[in-house]
């Protein structure tokens, strides 16, 4: 239901992300205008209180806050480039991923056309928005930023202002998806590995679970290590000696269940480099020593 | 200090791990004798009331319980193989890692010399050892793990037997080993991303494990869908599209950073490869069909 102390909220973009950011602001009691443009996602929320848009400049004339959801950012420009100079005076939102250049040369773009421009990131699934762990991350200018924080803070519990400069946000974001996708692709890599042996993914998955609280811990040792700056890398727990046999392991255990040993093969690729680097009586904490440094192979 | 109720253990190889298991044994009251190569890694334990054997020989016989935590197992064989007829009527219990072909063949050899042989796999670091959350897996058969479960379980909280195919600690350890250098490789490159933006690993830290935490969650939904073995892997969050155009975020920033760009890169061209196996449209947990099949250029 529409509150008349809320202020009001175009969304733009309707797809599993954006269908959830409609639904949270309308449920926070926001009034919403949405457009997609496919019309029919707009049917639903249109059945709970939203206004829906005809087009993108009917949506950005309907609220000062736009906030924007799409594909890439490309697709972003394919939208608002049209209705760039209906945007003067208001505030786009993108919480579509992208790169920390394109949130400055979007910063730019918008100074141009003299819109507001924040950069956004969100660190939740559509079924997690507007809950107490959805992580939403905004970079840009302050006072932009506080003008609409209580609009943006019903997204999620996480709401979080990083700083003016507009890359902040994608650069927080790769690097916690790159989490993502290391921890996801390993932890489906050992449910293939398990099910060679019975083992379901269901089973492995409480052991995975601790596992990674365990290695949490690993983590903030290294963390301090790296911190340090003074490449002393002292091997606490395991040497890369012992890191380098034990992702030996994986590869090999891999190869002769006739799983996919791809990733632990490039991993005991990365570990191997960093023990011939002269890392080997050092911690994992020394592979900073190659994750900052350029590509081997570019 | 040794306790007459407790039954006498053997600790061979004294490095990291090695050490801080027999310094375990003998907190818990466990009469221990210990053997390492270099004899000086010993001195400390000695203080604290341990017996140095002069010889893997001697230390063999002076208990049941024999654990082995050595490099690897071509080291367990350089040491064991030559006392092999002295271990007759004992157990050893082998905390080095390996592969589960390895834990069967011991078997057969322990078998031969007529003594009792439980494969193990450590998930902890060794000051984690005798903690309530170091988790401690063994296999074997079930009444030579029963006979000692109580001198084992003081090694960790999570002690657990997986079964008697002494191949299967091997394969847990293998299992989350992986997910341990997914996780830990991706959590440095996210630190070097960040560095690149003057943020430190410690103010990555806690962002990451809380998005750990919101990742494990999507986990959870991915072992389900796994599990069911219908290939139907439903995009209840995001689509491997979606996923294939962020992990390509994660790339682009890291090559635009000048930060190694190998991880993304080779997850990128990974999950490429799902959605052109016909997954777009599907969830991450539809990598399963990647990763239980054998490599792509083996
Ligand atoms: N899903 C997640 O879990 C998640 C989490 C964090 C961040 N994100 C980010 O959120 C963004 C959207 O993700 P999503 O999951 O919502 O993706 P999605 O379901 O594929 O939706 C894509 C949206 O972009 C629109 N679009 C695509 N091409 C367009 C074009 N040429 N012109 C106009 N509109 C176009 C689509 O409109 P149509 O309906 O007409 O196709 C739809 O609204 C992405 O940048 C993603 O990385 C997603
Ligand atoms: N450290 C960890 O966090 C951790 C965690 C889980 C599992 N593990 C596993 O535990 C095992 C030991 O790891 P660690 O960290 O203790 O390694 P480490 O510190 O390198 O110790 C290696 C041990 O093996 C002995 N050794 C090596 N080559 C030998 C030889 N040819 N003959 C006799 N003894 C030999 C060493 O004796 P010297 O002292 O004479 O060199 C030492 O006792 C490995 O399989 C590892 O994967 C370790």
């Amino acid at each position: 239901m529409a509150d008349k102390d809320r202020s009001p909220v175009t969304a733009i973009g309707l797809g599993l992300m954006g269908k959830a950011l409609a639904a949270t602001f309308l449920e926070a009691g926001h009034p919403t205008t949405v457009w997609n443009r496919s019309a029919g996602k707009a049917d639903d929320l249109a059945a709970r209180g939203a206004v829906v848009a005809p087009g993108p400049a009917e949506a950005v004339a309907a609220a000062e806050l736009v906030v924007v959801c799409v594909t890439d950012n490309d697709v972003l420009h394919a939208v608002l480039d049209p209705v760039a100079d209906q945007l003067k005076g208001r505030v786009v939102v993108n919480l579509s991923s992208g790169s920390s250049d394109q949130a400055r040369a979007n910063a730019a773009w918008a100074e141009r056309h003299g819109f507001g421009y924040l950069d956004g990131a969100i660190m939740a699934v559509p079924a997690g928005v507007g809950g107490p762990q959805a992580v939403f991350f905004y970079a840009g200018p302050e006072d932009v930023y506080r003008r609409h924080a209580d609009a943006l803070g019903v997204l999620g519990g996480g709401t979080t202002y990083l700083g003016a400069d507009h890359g902040l946000a994608a650069l927080y974001d790769v690097a916690l998806l790159g989490v993502m996708y290391g921890l996801l692709s390993s932890f489906v890599q050992g449910a293939a590995l398990l099910d060679t042996a019975g083992v379901k993914a269901s089973e492995f998955l409480p052991w995975a679970t601790a596992w990674v609280d365990t290695v949490k811990l690993f983590a903030t040792d290294y963390a301090g290590q790296i911190d340090a700056g003074d490449r002393a890398y002292p091997a606490n727990d395991a040497t890369m000696e012992v890191n380098l046999g034990a992702i030996g392991h994986v590869l090999h255990e891999s190869e002769s269940q006739g799983v996919n040993a791809e990733l632990p093969r490039f991993l005991h690729e990365l570990m191997g480099r960093t023990v011939a680097g002269g890392h080997g009586a050092h911690s994992f904490a020394s592979m900073f020593e190659v994750f900052r440094g350029a590509d081997r192979r570019a």
